[in-house]
């Protein structure tokens, strides 16, 4: 027998918008299969492996900025969620996890599928809500309905992030066949009204015009119209630095700053120095430019967070802002103050500093790639190259992020998505896919072999994937020990870094039966470049294979040329 | 740099005892990559997906019967090694996770890879040590020292379990090319020195006399010589119900219970109810012998645990007795009371009426495979007659463990190990892996479909797997849904229990170049169990189709031959 407050979560979840459930099948869980299935404003996509389920819901709440559900049954697919979890955690993407449950008093009692659920994922979600097994009691109806509402709630209260949601079942877990399931007309639900919040950014533009070398980080962040048109009309006012996560790919900014910052010091990093540096979004993917900005920092550092989530990876926040960033850069071009000529000359020279370092990089990673020999540095920016506009673009972590940030030039309208919360390898396909299954443009990844093989799961289902390109940068291991100056010098690097192996992604292509393709060169990338970005009738997979060894000379080659 | 006392990691944990570790390839893990690659007492087996890396090692620790190490990096690895931990933690198998981490001050900062992974997996761990980041300050080196000694001494300390060591690490985490580290010649070790148990049994064997109706029931342990031996001195003295996990199969014993008693009620119910209800051992699978005995309860239940954990899925623990059950056993064969007449006749009786249902249920059973289409149930028959004798078998969880408790019959020798601390399916490759790296036995995996492909993972390696062979029931899909009641009857079934499917096994051997097989009816598994079971130069994989439908008529045959 399924109760009708069970039988009514679907409802109160699609009521509060949900309309996407990723679902991993089960018996404990069958209660909420049946509500889901039989609640028309949802979408459920079954899949089998949990932790690629977990990364493909975090796509798809990525994609489409709203809470998206995961459900499972009792037992170890709980906690197979958890690195998508951890993900969502730092990224601050609203995921509702709901798990059933064995009621509490078979805890610890030997009986199948039974393990510690209650606060196995605490580190990682803003709080784990326990509702209760039987739903008879009214009081404890009212627990029920009104915990899966304040746990919506919460998951899309600022800073939004994970939930969990453990609901222990007793048998019978099916209705039985002429059991009406109908869903109440007007279930219970707690709607949150916000209000926007009214910055007095009088002090702050004051502050502002004081400062000449300003000096402006966005971090990771979703391409938002308003934020780029802002940032635009600051154009001359501030230096803006554009990691390719930040998705300001349409603004002037500099680019080439995780190459040239490798090497500034002395007078040059004096110059480039600022005296006030503004922050907002999440994660930045420089370490360069980390390191320049703890070594020469400024003057001032205000971050700027709606949420006033307070992170310093800079080591030097003075002002923690509660705002959102376009609105305090649109207050702050608007306020102009009488400019000193002595002021103008200040801020004129800074920003050709950074520009001129900026072109001088331009130029050396140009003339880096004329007579490059064919390697994952100059396959990645032919792969660039070619990409069309107005791409979803998913980049693995480990090297593939690196060198799309060192490379930059991404076509218009890219927006790029990658797992900088937790930087790990674990997920990158689901994510792909969770974002492609929710969108309407094309979806391309960009990945190593390792995070390829990893979660290889995340195609395991009959979803329509016409839109995805997967491209597999293969090194034939961790590419990027070789890459790195610690392990490369070590006798341990080809065993127990690099995991060297000779494995295709070809095997996993025949199984899902993707359209595969493979390259060798230069103009293979090219040629098979041309077909994959067309709509087909199943995923595209272009493998691209390159030496580790020439790998490793050629990013030696691009590093000398920015370091002499 | 990499100080003397980290450096010595390795060297603490080999002469405590350890010799194998699973590592998983990362920069923040270097030092102690480092210190384990230059002992020679450890064998190291890098594993790249961490999931697998945790049932290998689970594997590798259930065979050796010795605490085997996880190694890996910061961020989401950790977290993936979640659900063979908590694997681990119910079926009491030392594991010794060690994860490397930023120092605590980077913590929330948005620096990659950076997580709360203190206390990550706190619900399925004895402990979590944190380690000092620093070991200069020689209180620091003496904290780092006794945690690892402490926490290799948890692990194995009764009931033993896995735990968590988090060591930060700060740059740099590579050693110098000209640095010397050698190990300390006397690293500091704690060793645990404990004592046996002095139970005095005699108030227990007094007991035991009163008690004509003795049903012994073992829970899953590993095949015990001294166990086997001492249950069998109580052969007509006990009635000993034998599930496969139990690793009795050399003893007399009720096998076919998991399928008579299904339909066991009224006066035959009384007639197997039990006076005394002896168990020992972690879980039992028969979900009928459980209904059976808590309906039908035993007037007491003493329950043997020489860690004295307490677990009560019959509903009517009456005495925990702190003992080895093999002592306990012994004590009471030697235990003879004057015996009366009447007595001496129920004691009969009672063994004869559960001996009659056995061969009423095997006759059954028999007959069912006569003419028995060609089915899952007929191929697991054929299967497990085709086995040779001292096997590991491997079974994994859902169906597969069933079929192997109904039909019983393993050959002479033959361990069973199967996931039941959580049922998982999760990691059943993984746990032959690392079983069969560390046996000299032949392996044998038998599993469902959705089971291999969860955890394909677990082969991407190159160690000597020639002693291990795969058997993958491919039935589509979760046959599970389809034979047990309730969802076989909901228009759900197809999509959001089964997750059919069209894919084989066939293309993951070809990636990892195993010897592939397949079958379609009774003599084509025949004809391939005769092939695979032989020392090959590469794992053999025998994929065995069968139809969901056939499989789900048979089903109900079988269950049918009982119920009537």
């Amino acid at each position: 027998m399924i109760s009708q407050t069970v039988f009514d979560t679907s409802r109160i979840l699609s009521l509060k918008g949900v309309t996407h459930v990723v679902l991993s099948p089960g018996s404990r869980n069958a209660p909420l299969t049946i509500s889901f299935s039989r609640n028309p404003d949802i979408k459920i996509y079954n899949i089998v492996d949990e932790r690629s389920a977990g990364f493909i819901a975090l796509g798809m709440a990525q994609k489409l900025r709203q809470p998206v559900v995961l459900c499972c049954t009792s037992g170890t697919s709980l906690l197979n969620y958890a690195p998508a979890i951890a993900e969502a955690w730092y990224q601050q993407i609203p995921l509702i996890v709901i798990s059933a449950d064995r009621p509490p008093e078979w805890q610890g009692q030997r009986d199948g599928q039974t393990i510690h659920q209650v606060g196995a994922l605490a580190n990682f979600v803003k709080e784990t809500f326990e509702l209760p097994a039987q739903t008879e009691h009214e009081d404890l109806a009212w627990e029920y309905s009104r915990k899966l509402n304040e746990a919506v709630n919460l998951s899309t209260q600022l800073p939004q992030g994970p939930v969990h949601i453990n609901i222990p079942f007793r048998e019978p877990f099916y209705p039985q066949p002429n059991d009406q399931l109908t869903f109440s007309d007007h279930p219970w639900v707690i709607s949150p009204h916000y209000s926007e919040l009214s910055p007095d950014f009088s002090s702050l533009a004051e502050a502002w015009q004081h400062f000449d070398k300003r000096l402006i980080v966005p971090g990771q962040q979703p391409l938002t119209p308003e934020l780029n048109e802002a940032l635009g009309r600051l154009t001359g006012e501030a230096v803006v630095v554009g990691d390719v996560i930040s998705n300001i790919s349409g603004q002037a900014a500099i680019r080439h700053h995780d190459l040239f910052l490798a090497s500034v010091e002395g007078k040059l990093a004096e110059s480039l120095q600022p005296d006030l540096l503004v922050t907002f979004g999440r994660s930045v993917i420089s370490k360069n430019l980390k390191i320049f900005l703890r070594k020469n920092p400024p003057k001032e550092h205000w971050h700027i967070d709606e949420a006033m989530v307070s992170a310093d990876p800079f080591q030097s926040m003075s002002k923690l802002i509660q705002a959102k960033p376009e609105r305090f850069l649109a207050a702050m071009a608007d306020s102009k103050g009488d400019l000193s000529d002595f002021s103008f000359q200040i801020r004129k020279n800074f920003a050709q500093n950074w520009a001129v370092e900026d072109s001088k990089g331009e130029r050396r990673l140009t003339e880096s790639f004329e007579n490059m020999k064919f390697s994952e540095f100059s396959a990645f920016a032919k792969v660039i190259k070619l990409l069309p506009d107005s791409t979803d673009l998913h980049v693995a972590n480990s090297m593939p992020v690196r060198y799309v940030n060192f490379i930059q030039g991404l076509p218009k309208g890219t927006e790029v998505f990658a797992n900088r919360g937790t930087s790990g390898i674990d997920g990158t396909n689901g994510t792909a896919v969770g974002g492609s299954l929710v969108s309407n443009r094309l979806t391309v990844l960009l990945t190593g072999d390792l995070s390829f093989f990893y979660d290889r799961n995340a195609f395991f289902h009959h979803y329509d994937l016409r839109q995805l390109v997967l491209i597999v940068f293969n090194n034939g291991g961790g590419g990027i020990f070789r890459l790195i100056p610690g392990p490369s010098a070590l006798p341990e690097l080809q065993q127990h870094f690099e995991t060297r192996h000779t494995h295709s992604a070809r095997f996993t292509a025949m199984e899902y039966g993707f359209d595969y393709y493979q390259a060798k060169d230069a103009a293979g990338v090219e040629k098979a470049m041309k077909s994959i970005v067309k709509k087909g009738k199943t995923p595209r997979l272009l493998e691209i294979f390159t030496d580790p060894e020439t790998n490793n000379e050629v990013f030696a080659q691009v590093k000398k040329a920015f370091t002499s």
